[in-house]
């Protein structure tokens, strides 16, 4: 496929105009202001679009559309026992391989390519995946309330297994990353035993770290005032290539271990403000040179995954809480949306508009009124573009959305299996 | 005009499926389960569709659609005198003409049926708002930093010229309301003499009030102690009916006078996270019966008109400023961005799908993955719709937008004069 006479962001996220992209190979190939010699197939007229990197998703737990909207206006421990809990445990693969399909719907229609997943029936939801062409590190989170080995738990033997049979599949979209849930739903064996197994294999690590201000310090009074990161460090959890989720309440001596251990964060603002967890202090982070990433959370908590407003309110929500509307710029709000993700998902092939990258590409219509007039491209697109401005979504490669439709997913029917699943939990309830 | 086998979420806002509804003579005139004997003339099938009442911004300077995205990631005051002013001072009647249209057409992309503005070159704007089809109390913000009578300065008699010329024209789309600047741009003879001439009228009062702490405690400084509330309460600004822009610092006394004295909120959300000015505290409003209603201010502080968005920002920053979840829901959030909205602009007709009510309509496409399940259809529309979404708006029983297309509006016009003001005014900077 060549992209002609389109507007492009390039790798600097600088706006070239009347370009051309060829893609060979699921690869960018060319890029240029000529029309290159080389022959590649169908053509895509660019005029009044935009190109530029697709968006890497690096906190998700896809299935959960299947409760978007559902027990709303709770405060969070009624939600979770008096909603999410019960309807979770009524959850089966079915239920959730659609919940993951229309996931991946929504994702591709706001420009996701690439998501991190954190939960279970996993083998269904790379079942998904795999159907629906995107990328995913999926982790099946793993919990022990108990005292038991780590190696006898079945959702270990779960991951074990995934990883075996999944992880660098499908080319290389499906990875699988080792996952513990939280500090507050394990205890320090296992842990520990997590942090050897994930070093010794190599693999991710995806952790959720200082959601609320509860468990930060709940935590601390657990482990004579070991913060998360702190207790995390200290039992050899961040040995591995970790991405934290959330790191609202982290404070200065964590950001101090995280930069030292090269921990992603992957910060949930629309989530984060949702619950009343809080603000992650991103402005910070960034100037200590933290990796930071973009996540959207389940959509039940978010609701939906709208990639370009949950930019816009990454950015704003710091400029707010850390009192300086200078912070968080569009284009260090964009690298987290793109590069900052794909590298927090070892995927270092991707996540940049640039010769020999993976063609994980998205084209916005911008001759919409709300792209008018261009002081800044880039300004435009993380705080005027809405969700809907995506018309084409690309993943190694494959068109896999344009203009609302799909080449992989058959949407009405995914609309349809997830209505029916989830009324059939419903029913059970 | 009648839609057909339609989704509607009617003035209780409860959804009603497979409904009809007949549009006859600018107003709602049938609203149920079968088809209706009275032809009504066109058809719009309504399978997979919404219809709902459209949005009213109850705070815009829709001019400063040109400065979308100049002078991104300053601190406020280099912002304003570095960029804003320097711009604004090289404004014309044409640019403001085509500035105000893009921002109409961006209106109706998103919902937005009526707007309160507050600008200057306000009869290019009212030109501009005549052409488009759509509602809007339009202010001239009146400064005056100087010992001058209010009745001597020009932008008092260009106020005056405006509302004597366009009040309550084109079928009452277009109503003129007073407009005070703000308390830090004028003095106390100045508000003495506004709030005199408002009520001899019986005119709409809009002004801005404690958008930044600075100003808030500048006021209370400069006054004796008087917040700016109880400063313009005491020179009876608020005699006449007002609407009170941000509201962020308001003091509890301050909410006292404002229920007293029926003051209506225009809560900015989106534009108070991006120059870090505060969350304005809506729970509270909310709790003492204080009429809120939502507002995009301009879109160089924005920067975008996407009302769906603006609604899901006015929910989520106050759960996590007021550190409660279960605050400001879904149905008082829509119910802030139709009726509450329609009622401070003075039009009691509108703002409510009901018979009898003015058609002020928007159709949503709710066949999208970011809509399903249905657990409540209010907390999808909040929570997980976007702007985009968003596939047809009618004010006055009048079609003015359908699938991107404009029926009054010529959008590539507007697009290419907006550029070409743009440009114009940069190049004399």
């Amino acid at each position: 496929m060549i992209f002609t006479n389109i507007s492009i962001l390039d790798e600097n996220m600088q706006l070239q105009e009347n370009m051309y992209v060829g893609i060979k190979n699921e690869k960018i190939d060319y890029i240029g202001k000529e029309m290159p010699f080389t022959d590649y197939g169908e053509s895509y007229p660019g005029k009044g679009k935009l190109l530029m990197s697709g968006f890497y998703n690096t906190h998700a737990h896809s299935p959960m559309t299947l409760l978007r909207g559902y027990g709303e206006n709770l405060a969070l421990q009624a939600w979770l026992n008096e909603r999410i809990f019960p309807f979770e445990a009524k959850l089966d693969g079915n239920a959730v391989y659609w919940g993951t399909m229309l996931a991946m719907a929504e994702s591709l229609r706001f420009g996701i390519v690439s998501t991190t997943d954190m939960y279970y029936f996993c083998e269904d939801m790379v079942k998904a995946i795999e159907q629906a062409g995107t990328k995913d590190n999926v982790g099946r989170g793993v919990t022990n309330f108990t005292d038991s080995d780590l190696y006898s738990l079945e959702s270990f033997s779960e991951m074990k297994a995934l990883y075996g049979n999944y992880h660098n599949t499908a080319g290389g979209r499906i990875k699988i990353d080792m996952s513990l849930h939280a500090e507050y739903t394990s205890n320090p064996k296992t842990v520990q035993q997590m942090a050897a197994y994930t070093k010794a294999i190599g693999a991710n690590m995806h952790v959720h770290v200082s959601e609320t201000k509860l468990e930060h310090e709940e935590c601390k009074a657990r482990h004579n005032g070991m913060t998360p990161i702190q207790y995390f460090n200290d039992l050899g959890l961040l040995d591995s290539k970790t991405t934290a989720a959330h790191c609202v309440w982290v404070e200065p001596e964590d950001m101090d271990i995280m930069k030292e251990k090269g921990v992603t964060v992957a910060s949930n603002p629309i989530s984060n403000l949702k619950l009343a967890s809080g603000v992650c202090n991103v402005p910070e982070l960034l100037k200590r040179g933290i990796n930071v990433s973009i996540g959207t959370d389940s959509v039940s908590s978010n609701n939906s995954l709208d990639f370009i407003e949950e930019m816009k309110i990454f950015a704003i929500s710091s400029k707010e809480k850390y009192q300086d509307p200078t912070a968080v710029t569009p284009t260090e709000t964009l690298y987290a949306a793109t590069r900052a993700g794909a590298l927090s998902q070892g995927r270092e092939d991707c996540g940049k508009l640039a010769v020999g990258y993976k063609a994980d590409v998205i084209v916005l219509d911008i001759m919409k009124p709300n792209f008018v007039p261009v002081h800044d491209m880039v300004n435009n697109i993380v705080y005027s573009a809405c969700g809907g401005d995506v018309v084409l979504t690309m993943v190694d490669g494959k068109v896999l959305y344009k203009d609302g439709v799909y080449t992989t997913i058959d949407l009405e029917k995914t609309m349809f299996e997830t209505n029916k699943a989830t009324k059939n939990i419903i029913s059970q309830l």
